[in-house]
């Protein structure tokens, strides 16, 4: 969605606030291969109780990873603009036009399971079996949170998007070979979709993409409609903070 | 799927027959780093016409592929063999039992418009455009056909597989870009759902995996099935040839 708008992307700075591998890959696989990455440090241990849906949990995540990120940049270029105050020979750069737009580009994503509950990182070997049983044979839907951040806060974006998700069956000694082999012991739900449990997915109905990585079509559709905006829309003021 | 069947896996010659990096890189995720690759010579010119749909023009042109690669692994085998019994001191071999099972997995995929047209690799530029603007914004159709071959043709598994793929609105700007940028110049539908094009992908209804690759889960559940089944049933004798 960007090959013909890459010139004017090329000129802002995007940053991706995650340092899953396979967003990575996504965006710079799409043409931006000038991606920043910053993997956020935001501690992701939001109330769950405290929200209407799991959607709305992963968005108020990313929401916490895309301010996270911007508040380190933010105070970075600020340091930087006082340094340079500082300097004699830095006056020019001091009244120089504002540096190019930024984005901060941050994405949760949730599994939620038949039942409703919102399955996070297994605990175990055990717990992560008792999460492969509970989707085994079973449609589940995996939410994703999507937030896209200019400076001063400016909400660029912001969005959730749920796909189904229907496993095959696994049998018993599938689901204890899989939980044993601790690959998938530090993901959500206990399976990453681009691992060895891709062979457990029997079909997808949504946005494929987000289950990877990040809802891929819409966050270049984000990206692209910026890029064709008029230059105010990329100020601060473009939307008012959540 | 195939985690807790791999030690009775890794007995057999599991050949893929195709050299598409984003199959084999399925197939050794779900655990068969043993494939072996040997890419089909098959030439991929049967006439559409013929056929009663896309996915059994599909399914023909996998036939094809496994049929080829097995008769060259079957010629090897009985050249080794007759070269065994020739010497003297490999009499011992010439009277061993058959050799591990052999699995010859072929897939074709091919992509439908919306106007029932089967896309295949454009011709140019012009025509790779042409494609691209009947997908977009349009839901359109991918048909996978799978074979999975023993020795003497036999048919292990046969299937084929539709998923639901549809596009974003492709502007036109974007469009010519690009099909100008020569990408997807050597993909079927003038589009690889793994590349660029990724991101003109709102929404997939049915097997992911085919679309990118090949039928990931039920190609597993094919493989599962063969390891757990008896062992005649993996004798050319389980399935008459096609």
């Amino acid at each position: 969605m960007l090959l013909d708008v890459l010139p004017r992307l090329r000129a802002m700075r995007l940053v991706l606030a995650s340092g899953s591998p396979r967003r990575i890959e996504m965006l710079r696989g799409a043409g931006l291969d000038f991606l920043e990455v910053i993997p956020s440090c935001f501690a992701e241990t939001l109330e769950k109780a405290a929200f209407a849906s799991a959607a709305a949990y992963a968005l108020a995540t990313a929401r916490g990873k895309a301010d996270e990120v911007l508040a380190r940049l933010e105070a970075a270029e600020a340091a930087e603009a006082a340094s340079s105050r500082a300097g004699a020979e830095a006056d020019a750069a001091a009244l120089a036009p504002p540096r190019s737009p930024l984005v901060v580009i941050a994405c949760d994503t949730v599994v939620e399971a038949p039942n409703g509950e919102i399955l996070e990182k297994p605990r175990d070997r055990a717990d992560a079996a008792r999460m492969l049983r509970m989707l085994s044979g079973m449609p589940h839907r995996v939410h994703s949170g999507v937030v896209l951040l200019g400076r001063g806060r400016a909400v660029i974006e912001s969005f959730t998007q749920t796909t189904m998700v229907e496993f095959a069956a696994l049998p018993e000694s599938l689901v204890l070979a899989h939980s044993a082999s601790d690959e998938d012991l530090d993901k959500a739900g206990a399976y990453a979709i681009q691992g060895r449990a891709a062979s457990f997915v029997a079909r997808v109905d949504g946005d494929a993409s987000s289950v990877i990585g990040l809802p891929l079509q819409r966050v270049c559709a984000a990206l692209r409609a910026l890029a064709l905006a008029p230059a105010p829309s990329l100020a601060p003021a473009i939307a008012p903070a959540l």
